[in-house]
């Protein structure tokens, strides 16, 4: 099997809820509509952007079974599945192979700090569960614990662990990866902001919630770089950029929320202790997307 | 009601595992009594210690059930109710208080951090769902947020918001907390190696899994400082010191259970992906239990 | 020759400048008479307070001359010597001990981080080329250099470096002092936040520029703690506190020159890039001495 | 004026001393040429890897005066005048204009942080006494102070401050500085292993000692991004990585002077406290070498 089944935007989707605080399947089917017809080239839901931690199992469960479902096969799926404990992890797994995702992705979460051994062990009793392909997710801010690159370098080594996403944030954490584990390792980006860079650096594709916002902006950016022209990479990415730079400042899900609402599209409440963006937060949101063009209420 | 319900060493059982991975009632009910023997001031299960984040709502129940039953009003017992989401820690808080427990302890976990005002909210929707003391909980190292001195100092208006357990493990952090609520401010120190520097500041109490294996010498620091003996706080502190590092460097579920199992206590497995601690590291721990002249095996 | 030749507080002088921006030695002198007066026992020319890295060498020497004199052999002087090269390192120690000071201190200043080797090879010169104890001084912050604890046990195995100064302000770096230098170690707290906790762990003195303002609540801290009374130290150390961190936050030339000028002692200015306290410090800065009762203009 | 003066390598020497410790300057014109032999734009003297800081007024002076007249206007020269006061400073750059510097440089080097407005009046008196254009230098790591994008941006407003060389080593801080100040602002990277990301970032520059010994490789990826060829950039780069690492990681003159002496050009000793690269160092940095199919002994 081919290391990297995706390239390109893999977008991520928020988990959108009704007022009564039950997911609201219908918009998120819609969200998935909206990103294929942008143009991104892989979906992957139950991400940091899609609250997973803060979803209960039955959540969980069901939006991986609905969003494969209304993909239906057009691009690659990667369903996240991680959770504090191996068994948990393991259940998710299975779960995700067989409602028929691409492939998923795990962040080693801790609460105590895990050693790199139990990293490891984390990961293999994974892999020996499932047959479909697996993305390591390195994100210290959210997840608190940082994989080195030398133990990335070595979940790599497990048959159908294949591909990593780093969102460090640190590009020279991506040249690292690079020099431990040959031009071809199958990196992702997880830092909007770094966009740029990474691509230039390797990596085979941006992870990303912007794409419920800016898609076409997206696509161009990696497509630039594709053929090579620096220039127009260059300029798509520093105007991009403001936007970027908000929704992680802000934390994706109270900054895409805030951003669909002025798109038009009423998405219902963030899970408690979520709190939507404030109003000032909003105002400067809505000036970036009438800069970039983007039509808002 | 008074703020400071609890004096003195608030010690943090582990939850103990059979081999099958259960949770070990039996021996939580035995290690629960050795403490009380050990002369312990108060009881705090579902702790960091306690592996709250890796249990089930039913375990988590269970749990606080049995040890408000088996402590039985000997001495106060202080409850982990912490959840990712508001809803469930109200469930749990409401649980713990239902079951008889004297005060609960909340840890604002984040995944995405929070912002002051989403740590309020929580805080805010909990106090209104029950009427027992709750202690704040700050431990940036392993809940990956960090809730300022000035934040705290707010929480601490909300009416039966009444503790606080600061687990940075810098002292300034107390000062600040002192400088800002009064010197009776109810604060605890979570940190074990800050155990004398913290007293010595003001704390009511100290936070701490070492109980499992030096309650005598964990009473006695206590002790000295109580009565104003520096001398003697001091030679107690440097005398326990290499241990209270020791437990927090190794992580406190795999440090204690390895102490444990050299005293003749076998403990059943940690919850994956938690791994034993090293065989070197149990050989270094085993030379200081007996430094300390702990019997071991 | 026994290792802590100093105890108690260890009192750091400015460096007044005249308005034409030459060294204001009369008004030094003056500075020394009154920290005398005010009951400290032992007086630092030329450390971070002095501003000694912002001195040519003739000042340097002309300051050095001037405090031994002024002194008289009163209390002991502790006379900074450090420079970024071993050569000027060892001229200024050979000038110090030749103009009569009891003790020198050498920060390892870094440009280029220094490794182990370096500061030991530094350290281990200077030692060779003078017979008076020298103190190591540990002050990332201003040094850009973090000296590690087990190599400040290595530089004081060198025969007359028998004392440190630890200005990390992290109470546990003490502990590992003790840990590994035993439990006579003769460190010093340069921290002044620090100061409670760091008698209480066992340091022979406080290292700090407060007394120009405050040096009999500095004394009495020290007073309280030498005979045990913990809850006189404690509310020594927490009325003082406010004055400690704004000395530190400001920078210590900045916010002593401040305090001079409001007690009446016109001091010049401070030599560029460094400039005067903002207007909204000063008034701070008079509110906390108002508080202290300390008589401002 | 125009701003960016200098486009593409510029180029750090080393200062070599005899084997008395004093600079030599046979040595030093030496590799000045063979800087200029291999293709490099500019050439900056008495920068950190030229020890500035380790070096004596009059070492100072004669060092800038060399240098300008070897290079003799063959390409630009940017001469290091940084000294802790603004007195010195000021001093050092008219010197380096009197000589012929084309441009000066000023990292503002802080014992005591230097507050916003002390670091803008230190520019702004130096800016005032020459007419040169200057460069700031940002690198907190051998500085000790981080000087913000906002406050760069606003130092770019004093006329004949025109350039920035940023060497923290995070390429988000070079987007923030073409968001502030514009697409056209001049700025240079000084993070080795951040040549590709800052020159895709729009760096004019690359501020680099690696011309020691691979001028050609350097000045290759200069010329590759150019061109927008971006996999021949990409390739170069990873190509020359694994030195750009070491020499940063063992600090730039240890590292180049143990260069140097494997290519056959000996080099005094470094300045004490610096000692020479260890035994093992050399080693690996031989094997990078011969990959790079440099000539070694």
């Amino acid at each position: 099997m081919s290391g990297a089944i995706l390239r390109g935007i893999v977008s991520y989707p928020i988990t959108p809820f009704t007022a009564q605080g039950r997911v609201d399947e219908a918009l998120l089917q819609d969200i998935v509509e909206r990103m294929i017809d942008g143009g991104i080239h892989a979906i992957a839901p139950l991400g940091s952007t899609g609250v997973l931690p803060y979803l209960s199992d039955d959540e969980r469960e069901a939006i991986a079974e609905l969003v494969v479902k209304q993909v239906n096969g057009r691009i690659p799926t990667l369903v996240g599945v991680s959770s504090l404990t191996t068994e948990r992890t393991v259940h998710h797994a299975r779960h995700a192979e067989r409602v028929g995702a691409s492939a998923v992705m795990i962040l080693p979460m801790s609460y105590w700090k895990l050693t790199p051994e139990e990293i490891s062990s984390h990961f293999d009793k994974v892999a020996r569960a499932i047959s479909i392909p697996i993305a390591v997710y390195n994100n210290p801010a959210t997840a608190g614990l940082d994989v080195a690159p030398e133990t990335i370098s070595r979940l790599l080594e497990i048959p159908n662990v294949t591909m990593v996403k780093e969102s460090t944030g640190d590009v020279n954490r991506m040249h690292r990866l690079v020099q431990l584990c040959g031009r071809d390792v199958a990196f992702y980006n997880g830092s909007n902001p770094l966009a740029l860079a990474a691509f230039v650096a390797g990596a085979k594709g941006w992870c990303t919630a912007a794409p419920h916002l800016i898609p076409k902006l997206n696509v161009e950016l990696f497509e630039a770089v594709e053929r090579g022209d620096l220039a127009g990479a260059r300029n798509s990415f520093y105007r991009q950029l403001p936007l970027l730079q908000f929704i992680v400042r802000h934390g994706l899900p109270r900054a895409i929320t805030a951003g669909l609402e002025l798109m038009g599209v009423p998405v219902g409440p963030l899970r408690a202790p979520l709190l939507p963006l404030a109003r000032e937060f909003v105002d400067e949101l809505r000036q970036i997307l009438v800069d970039l063009e983007v039509p808002v209420r």
